[in-house]
């Protein structure tokens, strides 16, 4: 498992996004007189359900959270995960002093960072579609955590998506990796399904793309303000507007996103500017080829170092458009 | 009120983000077999109350909602008023056969387009409180309807902000202006409420801003393919992140946004590379002062046609934070 990760001890801040962010935000939150039940579950909208084993929260899609497809982003559904995420280690009492650190992480100044992530989305929920996101954790290798989310039609019971990513534990001050520890192996186990969301992993390796060799790239790429989190650190789910940027509209218009395999290697600030590199194993201005097309992809900085590696897979969308939508009826614009 | 307005008659394709993208989305929603009570109330979250007149929606601000400040962002919080917009007009039942636009509307193809927005920021809330939208319409001038909004946290009943939009009728074949027919007022009328959200109206014109008068100017700025709405045109929302996006970045972590005039000229669409120019009535830089900072923007095409003026208002954040933060406890990071 280490040996798939990179140079991790000169890291200059790490892959945190998501962990450091939601650290602060509970800091924030311990500060205020609140009743325990007000923060995740105002709206009976998340519980914990199988034997506290799985967490599960259900969102109804908003007007705002729709793109040029008229379907949600791929950036709501994976916010989506992110707040399953952190309710569900609330809810559990996982927490220790600081986001997601158990009290014995805690003591060791142990957090836990987000290494990989793979997503296999079957179907886009549109406005006012409710969908109800199961999580739960187990165990991955020899010092990693797994995560994994499945996705569900409130209505219909279909499938919106399915997804896993792995965490390890890092040193908030030296900012090495670190083995787990026995006493924490021990907390996190009572919570540890061994039932995987997605059962062909796809095990093979990203290859290294570089400005010669890759068919589109966008250069100059900087974080909004608003892109920011509350360590002016640029969130996780942002990396993957910038890494579909580099694609060409024309493509992006005509496919969706049916899955994706990401490999968080740094973060970026604010400060950063980035380039975002693609390439693709067919020619996508070339018609509308009926198999899915796959993608690599590089996020990196104008220096050249890696923050993001990944590999998409889309398929044409009109297909879909055509099953989902049914005739147009008259009188409509 | 139409001597306010700028050369209305050559708009190539007017300031129409949200209705036009919010047609096409009933326009979707038709089609679909679906219970006629899921869409905007699916977890009794919306809803009408008073005699019909105000609609009433709660939402949960969730972790991604959240910006480098710790709380909701001015883009989450008007994400919320378009939300609730959007689903009051679906539960008066004052939808003809495209999104706001009344049967009698319709017949003339007539549509409503946002012209000025105003919004006064009392507090931003945090991940986790539920805040609590009242909305409702009125009549302006001769021929604009009001839509004015109050939100309110749902816990304490404090006030979080208070908004106020104008919005006209335009044909939407011939993109010109127009009067509302008599038909449509008797169609409104009964739907109309005096009270004004916002009593004190900002009416100072909003001066002209230009490249040599300008303190602050960011250059160069295209929408990310997630900005697009479904018309492929950029959501008038994520306009105000763009605004922003001049001033300087050590401006926006000491201060917070108090209040917001906007007025929307023309849309921008997917090719669009747009200028945000800022200037200030104090020098931004120089220290914290305690009173209130006022700025002036525009957003432009670098041609120089206009898109959306505006007028903001700051206060130095860390009083704030002082206030409601309390001491900071032992023992968090």
């Amino acid at each position: 498992f280490y040996n798939q990760l990179p140079d991790w001890s000169v890291l200059l801040a790490a892959v945190t996004t998501i962990f450091l962010a939601a650290e602060k935000q509970w800091t924030l939150l311990d500060w205020k007189p609140r009743r325990p039940d007000m923060l995740a579950d105002a709206f009976g909208l998340g519980k914990i359900v199988q034997d506290g084993l799985v967490f599960k929260q259900n969102f109804s899609i908003r007007s705002y959270e729709i793109g040029a497809d008229r379907t949600a982003s791929i950036e709501t559904l994976m916010n989506h995960l992110q707040e399953t995420a952190l309710n569900h280690v609330r809810s559990a009492g996982l927490m220790g002093d600081g986001f997601g650190a158990t009290p014995e992480m805690s003591k060791r100044n142990l957090i836990w960072v987000v290494t990989k992530m793979r997503v296999l989305i079957k179907h886009y929920p549109s406005w006012g579609d409710v969908v109800e996101v199961d999580t739960w954790v187990g165990p991955t290798g020899k010092n990693g955590m797994r995560r994994d989310w499945h996705v569900r039609d409130h209505r219909t019971g279909q499938t919106i998506l399915r997804a896993t990513s792995v965490w390890v534990m890092m040193n908030k001050n030296t900012r090495k990796l670190s083995k787990v520890p026995e006493e924490v192996r021990a907390e996190l186990g009572p919570y540890f399904v061994e039932r995987a969301a997605i059962v062909d992993e796809d095990s093979r390796k990203l290859p290294k793309l570089d400005e010669d060799t890759t068919d589109y790239i966008k250069k100059g790429l900087t974080p909004r303000w608003s892109d920011l989190d509350v360590n002016q650190h640029v969130n996780n789910v942002k990396y993957i507007g910038w890494i579909l940027e580099s694609a060409p509209i024309s493509f992006l218009e005509n496919h969706e996103l049916a899955s994706m395999s990401l490999e968080y290697r740094r973060e970026c600030g604010r400060d950063s500017v980035l380039q975002s590199l693609t390439a693709v194993s067919n020619d996508l201005t070339d018609g509308l080829p009926e198999a899915g097309i796959e993608c690599q992809h590089l996020l990196q900085l104008e220096c050249g170092t890696e923050l993001v590696k990944g590999r998409t897979e889309w398929r044409p969308k009109h297909s879909l458009a055509l099953r989902n939508m049914g005739p147009t009826p008259g009188g409509s614009a």
